[in-house]
């Protein structure tokens, strides 16, 4: 089975062709350029340096969110693009979850936290779990589902269930001050080649969802935003304020 | 501190910039491409698209062996080469223990096998040790460090350390019938996204060796074999019988 995978979700742009057990291609770029600039450019060199043959590919698989709005929409249009054109289905990862397949296997609690604005993140507790056939193999379970909270929140989840920690995502720089502070078990930050959204480790999990039957068709896929986007908010809050002040003239 | 790493010990031809904690970019490819055609056109890839300024880097890491023998000199020739015309050291990492890295943080002993031919593996077992600062972090630490033993000698140890292992690197796919017979304790092999080199894990595991004060001058760099090469091995071969043919003539 092979795989083309994407992200745009957060700062890094990433793809990766994987074959099966193996990555046969991956690029990763965490630069100030934008996804539109990096992400079909990158997935174009990967495709050209391993010859491959965009005939044999079985499914696109996608961070297909929480992230930032814009590197969402960019990275479901490109597999969106793809899929239809290719008459294969998309595999929609859970931005969170495919963070936390980087961590495979660790005994830790893995809480990935990716910054969100407005004093949020968007965040999620999983563990991986043993499975008992040999050779052992680890099955990524979610203790709290992704979502957007305050560092508060999640660090008040976390103290409750009181497990060694191992934090990622780009949430990490912008709240590690704080996270000093919150926390109350044993905590600590995954190192660098382990602490963005990675392509491959999206590439990976989506052959078990798609061994599961969970590839969809392309032109049903829209990204998963989580929250309002700005101008949505901003709608809704100006709709809030006129009937307010409607109100206020009746 | 800002590291080029590369990787062209085994199947896998790797790039990465690393900058402190940051992956600002990485590159890999499994395929049936030599690394003479892969290696710096990749490097010269990632280097565009990141806006590289060769003058701002640091040091240049590699798998510094063992590994395939033309493979490494291909690794240690461009390391050698980038790192004379800019002035830089070099960061010599172990192969084995940059596959480890791969693992950053298990509770599992770790086990690289490479497939070294002749009925070898090069291989190691390493463990994580977690640090007593706050946040918690892990140090690698070799059990064995790395060598050359048959798959029968490696398992053997790891049989009486009695810890589950978990096996990454080529050698596991030529290797993996026979784990299954030989292993007496649980075992498991790593996913697709960490079982192979990856230079991101080269050059992150080479910022602790740099602050260790463990660069080298590039002039004095030589790839680590671990193994007599074939020509040399013939060689020593024939100087061998020769003496016993000289002997018996005597």
């Amino acid at each position: 089975m092979k795989i083309i995978a994407i992200d745009s979700s957060g700062l890094v742009a990433s793809v990766a062709i994987v074959e099966d057990d193996t990555v046969v291609g991956e690029y990763n770029v965490q630069y100030k350029k934008t996804h539109s600039q990096t992400l079909l450019p990158m997935l174009d060199e990967v495709k050209k340096m391993v010859d491959l043959d965009l005939g044999t590919v079985d499914a696109i698989a996608l961070a297909a969110g929480p992230g930032s709005f814009t590197g969402l929409r960019i990275g479901s249009a490109t597999a969106k693009g793809l899929g239809l054109a290719l008459g294969i289905p998309l595999v929609e990862i859970p931005t969170l979850e495919g963070l936390a397949c980087n961590l495979y296997g660790t005994g830790q609690l893995v809480c990935p936290i990716m910054d969100a604005r407005r004093g949020q993140v968007y965040t999620g507790i999983y563990e991986y779990v043993k499975t008992q056939t040999e050779p052992v193999s680890y099955t990524l379970h979610s203790l709290l589902p992704q979502c957007a909270l305050s560092i508060e929140e999640i660090s008040g989840q976390l103290n409750m269930l009181g497990r060694e920690v191992v934090f990622l995502g780009d949430g990490v720089p912008v709240y590690a001050d704080k996270l000093q502070k919150l926390m109350e078990c044993a905590y600590g930050f995954a190192p660098a080649h382990m602490n963005r959204q990675r392509a491959a480790s999206f590439g990976m999990l989506a052959m078990r969802y798609l061994r599961d039957g969970k590839g969809v068709d392309a032109k049903d896929h829209g990204p998963e935003y989580l929250r309002l986007s700005q101008a949505e908010r901003e709608k809704k809050e100006k709709e809030h304020s006129d009937g307010h002040q409607t109100d206020g003239k009746n």
